[in-house]
């Protein structure tokens, strides 16, 4: 039975408690929040997990065997540091931490101690997003010619965080887990409508080896909620619509025709679509279920976690280099190799 | 009765021609093509039109009051300037040239002469965008903050220009017409799928004074037709999809609330709207009818078209600095003021 | 405090005990299920609530001043007339009983005790719902035409009910609460395709005075799940789309012209819609929050449900009627003018 | 040269005409109508075709070998069989008559003379519905469960026949000709809304051998335009939507599990749909085109049309017994077993 101590209950922490609880290997012995009032919840809901507002107490913990930490992205860092010195294995919310820097720290202290460091990349274990990874790396695509995501709708305004850090890391931990690639270099456009505001709203393209284009949509400022990616390939193209409950992913047939005969161009020009369209079934279990499943597997069994510290390294580093964009007016900035590697 | 010759009988020619007859206004004397099997067509259909395969005799026709050009883009500069120098009124397809030297000199030379320059900037004479005009304009949404729009589908690969020329020009024009200011500067980014092609998809940032933010997303290579606008201000936000018959235009309630109470923003996360949404009725209309007359009526009473030489420049020079900034791999270029004011 | 009793811990219980537990002005002291593994459920979540396997000690219970029933339909009037017997108020889940019969004795018998007598009609509770009540009973519709649902999905079939009286009871509570009037006689045709099981799809046919028709269509056995109502009027009409998060609501205006003219008939012809939609706002409270609050409110002020036996009663009769008719396929059969009046 | 005569130049004998002039073994020799200005319009646009305001002129043409009649429904009968009197093959509007006797007399003169009676059911003409009838004459869909059809919008109200026979042929036309079955007897529902006027909206139910059950729901009076129909089966069910032009057919898997597991009931529960879905490309011909090749290709080689009279009569019939059904509130009326055969 893998023990572990959780810091922060907040949004995110009630979430990773309950699975953690829930989940046949892995146990909660202490919970940590500065908040008294957060940690009489828990009592209430778990009497048997023990409370702490001392995140280094839980830390040090020899009942601790992993730390999973659920804490505003400031704090990150430091935590997740001590903890990976006291020993543990470590689950980090998303972002990994502020900047590629303290990121790839981290990856080198796991990996000096021989400690697995996971990401909650929690789209990546969700089954739409496991088959779009499927229908990509099977070829089944072709070769990958774009990868194009919206997410946006009216969303509260983060005062710590632009719209990138908070809405663009879900795409852009997506498309680094099914895309065959990785970015060499990327352009971002935004703006910010409320003075003493980080942006609200921006526009992200990746530059990929090979003519491979990613882009990201964002916004908190939507009149209506759109999860959409869509994902062009030779042979065939994927729509992902997140909102859609019945038939989210569909996959399109002959989407490019290049040496097109005469009676196919007219087709195409009188129709709408060339080809067959397919809504495989997808599965519909819990991500964060799959992914403390997942957690608890590696510590176990020595594994490096689907996303792990490198994959959280590589999307802090695209979402400095996009930031870094986005105040130059869309001025290119180039991805460092050992980031893209 | 104003005596139209139109040069060129291909795609949309034969609209051109229709509607110019069936106008109360306007009368079509001499349509030249240089295909012979494209007049026999014009002659079957309408026996009273005279046909010709050399432009620069239609031109000079004293008959001929008027000149209307649906060729290539890249004879539209020459087939303008001698009909304008010749003292015809004139309305070219769009764009209104390739570059914004040759476009402003079609300006120059209609200003010098008096003549009505028009280009068929056909989407901001249809019903749904002059709804949208109207209610930016008329300060219904508030303060403007940004413009967002995507236009793509499966299309046919143009081997003469890029998708921002073939697709981009007609959000240009959009939004050249409606929104209140004139954009700064632009990046743009993009790919070219096929070697030896032009850029078959691209994304498109303007930056306008004040926070204001313009996006184009096109594309030739989507397995869905998506034709959607996002307009979003301080008070309202409009959504516009051209291809919803019952409910293009759609305006959304309290977008944005800056010092939201408690109350208001749990109401923000737990719900998806905040407000009502109204659906107005668009008027449905052939826009080339509406454009036609509104031709015919500025040449009839010396009025400025509302899609005038200095709207088609303005919309050609954005098009040639989107053009570079997506060489530089989304580096901004700067509007010039003077097409800018 | 109203002290409440519930009876049933299957599907709907718990969201009822969760409710009552939740709200100021009721408290739950006892449950009881037949099934000893339900009631450790209601034991290991709230430890302060008396369980037992016994219902009618539960009715007996000095310390209980109401009873709130969620068993199989067939055990509805034996527990209802035992509680209102025994001077309980009553909640009940619908359909209020498995005949007019056994309802109309229940609520006469509530009726000669004072007691409240409620029925579990949870739509007519919902924030849509009311908003449609209001549209047709303040004569924003005009005169009302037809009412027309369907409510059909892939679902398990139902060993003990045909699929009238598991899903278009819904229809027939909503439409009892919002329309003027009452309905005189039914058609009803269906179909049962695994042998030996219930009807599984239906249609049934509501004939009301002076040309008003309701009609609803119901099946287990839909590939797509569907929740769609729509309501003419002469003047305005509206669309009800339950699955619909962003605008489930939508009143369109000017449905109909009678007298019209030669210019209106021209653009009904070419057009698809002839006015303005609109889709308000609509609240999001939990409908059972609400309904428990009522039922508490009604018991403290003797005031009659909105969901009474009444309406209860009314339900079960158009559920007998069209059971009837299904029988014949499709023969009328009248609805007594008792139950209609 | 197969030599044809139209007879009706109103709204469906231009598009008549057109595929007729445009086939390469059919021309139309002559076109008869009241209205000398719809004649004068035949000749502006097909100065070669002769026109009469006489149809028995028409008719007795000895240059004419067959007829296309497209003049209201209360005329088809006289001028159909004065045309197989005279020895014309014949191609009617929809639908073919106003009564069964008068429709079962055409066929039995067609037969008689061996000439071609062809009714112009357009539907089944249809990529859409060629597709529908293949997958469900080639056992994919199983045993065939129901058929359930929706076809209402804003409409103008018809002033000689009621919605049945306005809009519910189309779908009678259809299941007539995708169904392996014929309808026992019909029950129908409707009411009218316009005083004197005929029905608006109504509600047909077919029941056919084997607890296949058919339901159509027409209106005028929607404010929502609907073309909807699915169709289930034992192993898989179809959902055909008129008005989406990208994928018009999906065919979803396992609709029924009658044996379920508890899994498989708890997925069913939890989740919307248990399978894939597929929607296959759909052909875009225009209907009538291929329609005119099919009558011309009868009369050449003797064969006898997918709509011939037959297909007529059979429609008729369920009109006609749907119409009685509808006046009685419902009750069943069975349909005569020589046209059900």
């Amino acid at each position: 039975m893998i023990r572990v101590g959780v810091i922060g209950y907040g949004y995110w922490g009630p979430n990773l408690v309950r699975n953690l609880v829930e989940n046949d290997t892995t146990t909660v012995t202490v919970v940590a929040d500065r908040r008294p009032e957060r940690l009489r919840l828990v009592e209430s809901r778990y009497p048997a997990i023990r409370t702490t507002t001392d995140a280094e107490e839980l830390i040090r913990d020899p009942l601790v065997d992993a730390v999973a930490i659920a804490t505003p992205v400031s704090s990150h860092y430091e935590l997740a540091l001590r903890a990976l010195q006291a020993g543990k294995h470590v689950l980090v919310e998303k972002p990994l931490t502020h900047s590629t820097e303290t990121s790839a720290r981290l990856v080198d202290e796991a990996e000096a101690r021989g400690l697995v460091l996971a990401v909650d990349h929690t789209f990546v274990y969700t089954g739409a997003v496991r088959k779009i990874h499927d229908l990509v790396r099977s070829g089944e695509l072709g070769d990958i010619y774009y990868y194009d995501s919206v997410r946006i709708n009216l969303g509260l305004f983060q005062h710590d965080v632009n719209v990138l850090w908070d809405l663009a890391v879900h795409d852009l931990t997506i498309l680094d887990y099914v895309l065959p690639a990785r970015p060499l270099a990327v352009s971002a456009t935004g703006a910010c409508h409320v003075p003493g505001q980080p942006e609200n709203m921006a526009y992200l393209t990746l530059f990929f080896p090979g003519n491979l284009l990613g882009h990201v949509h964002v916004s908190w400022l939507s009149p209506v909620k759109l999860r959409q990616t869509l994902i062009g390939g030779s042979r065939k193209m994927v729509s992902y619509n997140d909102m859609d409950v019945t038939a989210p992913i569909r996959v399109y047939d002959s989407g490019l025709t290049l040496n097109a005969d005469e009676e196919s161009i007219h087709r195409m020009l009188v129709g709408y679509r060339t080809g067959d369209m397919w809504a495989p079934r997808v599965e519909a279990t819990e991500a964060l279920k799959a992914e403390v499943a997942h957690f608890a597997d590696c510590i176990e069994h020595g594994r490096r976690p689907v996303a792990d510290g490198q994959a959280g390294l590589r999307t802090v580093a695209m979402l400095e280099a996009a930031t870094e964009s986005l105040l130059s007016r869309g001025a290119p900035v180039e991805l460092a190799t050992a980031v893209g590697a």
